[in-house]
């Protein structure tokens, strides 16, 4: 088993949670979800994250889900498991469990409530002491939380909790932020790792005020790879060329509620899953999502050859 | 076992969920709490909602909290158990259940994330669908849940969804809610029970506007239930009086956030439960707190005096 | 002209703006009122503050009203004036007129889209530049702004920012910040006065924390004065007998939205101003809001003869 | 005069507000902004939006920046104003003023306090009232607004107000309400025109499914004036690969708060205003992030030379 560290870099995709079309887990699908992922050149392995429909599945289920993948990706292969839970006890509990399953760490939001750096700070290093000594990824995600933590209060909960080594960025905007915690370094703060979020749509940029990687799910996992590749190659225009080339249909599954509608369709279409199911309540693709999805795709591939 | 319908009325208590100091599921307390409730004259009682800190609990601490409440108040007395989820599939799970335990029915809440009166509906039908022929009661709770319905959205669900049987009120303001509801009713709408929440601290007017009852979770239940008594018996100064010698201290106990600790605090003080603990993360009462809230209960036991 | 300083203290009464029944603004109701706020024990004036209807006037009308008003209250007697902008420039252009006019002070509340303490200290520190040596008040009212003020974001703002001499407070719950704030001047802080919001809902408590007083726009000022005046003599009973004697009146009053009307009509029916009116767009009493109004006031009545 | 209606297409741009850098209004900058738009494609101007600064404008410098608007594109060209206002006074007074300069219609967003579909209803046929037959335009921004209307409840809106004949698309997703009004209008509704916005980040499929052009601030018009005319030369590839070529520049300028500011730093350095100067508050660009627009626009160019 690898401990995630803050050291950690490259692409951790966010996993989907793969189910059957009756809405039972997918778990021939997790097994080629997970080949997938690591063919597209995924270094590390997100589940049970929001975009995982972590809140749908019951504790066994989850467990279930990330035995499955620990199953296939081996040892060594870093995988981080969100956790975030209400209550602390919940957390303990399922955080134990993947840790004992294997899981390298785990990735750990602010529930919505909060407000103030000092809850921030108060909430975190509650949930850091529940935790131990299992490192953890601070998940910054405000589109979605509606908590705004600003460069200080993240330099605050990171300075006062060692176990806190990575953080999932993807607040929007946030390139200032990335600026800030890096120059914060450069002035003696503790380094952590960066991974960046927001379906990849800023990574050039990101990766030039000094990201580490992403720790995103867009369904061409291999646009993320390709990039921090070629960003660690100093080749910056191949890089944005790329990007350029993947940024329609990026854009496209980036459309809050219904992206992971338009992720798992996306997948299935790969052969990465099975079925693009969704567990009820979600979002559904109308006839003309459809179109544009398999007209972008279409398109991608198009540039792609001309890019080669 | 009763089943909920749309005649039931009186005081449905919203109980707590009592811990023991190392947070684990104190079950003696249990028992002493729901005597303490029934004796204050609890109608009914509501378990595992928001402030029963239900989403503190793992799926088999529900089920053993519910399983021992069952126990303790017998089969003939109604108890409506909270299946809010965000998965229908969990939903489901613990509706069954709680419903072969032999609860009465059950306690929706929506989403935080909706907002417009066609995703309410939507959302409801479907809940619906997957509890099948369980009665259930539609949770209005802005404050906590940051979503409106609009009394004309919950005739469209109540009229669609005839297991839809009760709402738990508790917008704030609410009283042109219930004005509208029981209008409605006038001109040949289904009739649901509407029990009211926001701590009792409108519970007169409500019941003038048309309210049933409350459910509501105050530390001394026995406001509610005399002050729906009085109703009943045509004593409308009577009511206000006694609403008026509680009030200073249901205000105090309606702080948010803040509010469960002080309801578990009095009710350990009245006896019905051992300690005062909440799951972590919760709030705590300051030493200040904790004096306001014992000069405002000697206080009340003076005035009860005076009124008798 | 007196300027406001920290040493501010007793019952700074919200003003409403009164309107005739064409929606114009009042110049009469407003001389009779300022009049009423005086003889029922105001020791300042709060004037174009959201329950104010401040955004709903134009610049002239704000300016007139602010003229009539200081006109009326003579020039030793403070008036605090709601400058809450969008953009600075309209920001320093009210306030310099206001302060010409001869006001004691402004009042600044934070724009609904700050969230983080860096946010609040960048945006408040630009203000306090903006507006020059003119003291003002920093306005914390969550549940109408949605932001949130820690007692730590505000105390970096009042070291930061010499001008800044009041809180007006109005979280909820707020009695742990009065706690904080108060300790943290034991320790050194600069002192600010604290006067306190919420309709008086929490006035007896929130002057054993360490308020100086209120500023509220109850619509009966007499509350807020007699407690501030019974909590200075160490009669504490009697504050608290006058408080529940008000409550279930203030309780009505404070409702979220529809408060507004409660306390027009209120002060329509004591005679303070001539009608109950508010611009458009905003709430209408029901025939039974009416009625509940007119039964509170009458058990008012009654339960004051019984305390006196 | 030409007065807007429901037949309105092409491109309506939104117009920034140009300061000097002293912050006083920029008239000069104002001409020629104006003639910048004309020459990339506007077919209208819209003015005094969000992205405008109106909040900042005093009414006088609205006045006067719409005059000087009014008089540069001639007694023809389709101005609309916005509107938007605390108070139904203020709305009409504005209105009338720049209807009386020669405006073509106005623009109204809802208050972010407006949550249901009877509460929106209420709103907006109170603002039409108080427009009296001036046509105006129905902005739907969500993201800034946090309000949210779904098609039924727009289309509601529609029925009952002859004079809303504009929807400013701005929902993200949004292009399954831009199917369903278009449903609706085959099986009766009455048409209206449906311009978009989001910085065009889906104009190829908002064309697709039913839209009228667009209504958004891209400092590139010439990208939404020939996406629409490819779109309706049936060039749709040809408008796809367009809008690939601007779209990593749109994204950037697209992130909320700094989008703004990166739109006027662009447009300065087209030449289309003197200065990028914002009203404060307001967000400033880093060295960093010059340098990411700096390297998008010149990539943009050689993009374009490929295109051509």
């Amino acid at each position: 088993m690898s401990r995630l560290d803050e050291r950690a870099s490259g692409v951790f995709v966010i996993a989907v949670t793969p189910f059957t079309d009756d809405g039972s887990l997918d778990l021939t699908s997790t097994d080629s979800m997970v080949d997938f992922y690591l063919e597209k050149g995924a270094t590390g392995l997100t589940v049970l994250g929001m975009m995982g429909e972590a809140p749908k599945l019951t504790t066994d289920e989850s467990a279930q889900f990330v035995k499955r993948v620990m199953a296939r990706v081996g040892p060594q292969f870093p995988v981080v498991v969100g956790v975030s839970a209400p209550g602390f006890a919940s957390m303990k509990e399922l955080s134990s469990r993947v840790m004992d399953l294997g899981a390298s760490g785990v990735m750990v939001a602010p529930p919505s409530t909060l407000r103030t750096d000092d809850q921030l700070f108060h909430y975190f290093t509650g949930a850091a002491e529940t935790l131990g000594d299992t490192p953890w990824v601070l998940q910054d995600f405000p589109l979605a939380t509606t908590v705004q933590m600003s460069a200080s209060a993240i330099l605050r909960i990171v300075e006062a909790v060692p176990s806190c080594v990575m953080l999932k960025h993807e607040d929007w905007p946030g390139l200032a932020k990335i600026d800030a915690l890096r120059a914060a370094e450069k002035k003696g703060a503790r380094r952590i790792s960066i991974l960046t979020g927001n379906g990849g749509m800023f990574l050039p940029e990101e990766m030039h005020r000094g990201a580490d990687g992403a720790m995103t799910g867009f369904a061409y996992p291999e646009m993320m790879s390709q990039i921090v590749a070629a960003h660690h190659a100093s080749e910056f225009e191949r890089a944005q060329d790329l990007f350029d080339a993947y940024l329609p249909l990026a854009r496209y599954e980036q459309q809050p509620g219904l992206g992971l509608a338009v992720r798992k369709y996306t997948l299935a279409k790969r052969g990465a899953i099975a079925t693009p199911m969704l567990r009820r309540p979600g979002p559904t693709l109308s006839a003309g999502d459809i179109a544009d999805i398999d007209r972008l795709t279409a398109r991608l591939a198009r540039r792609l050859k001309e890019l080669d």
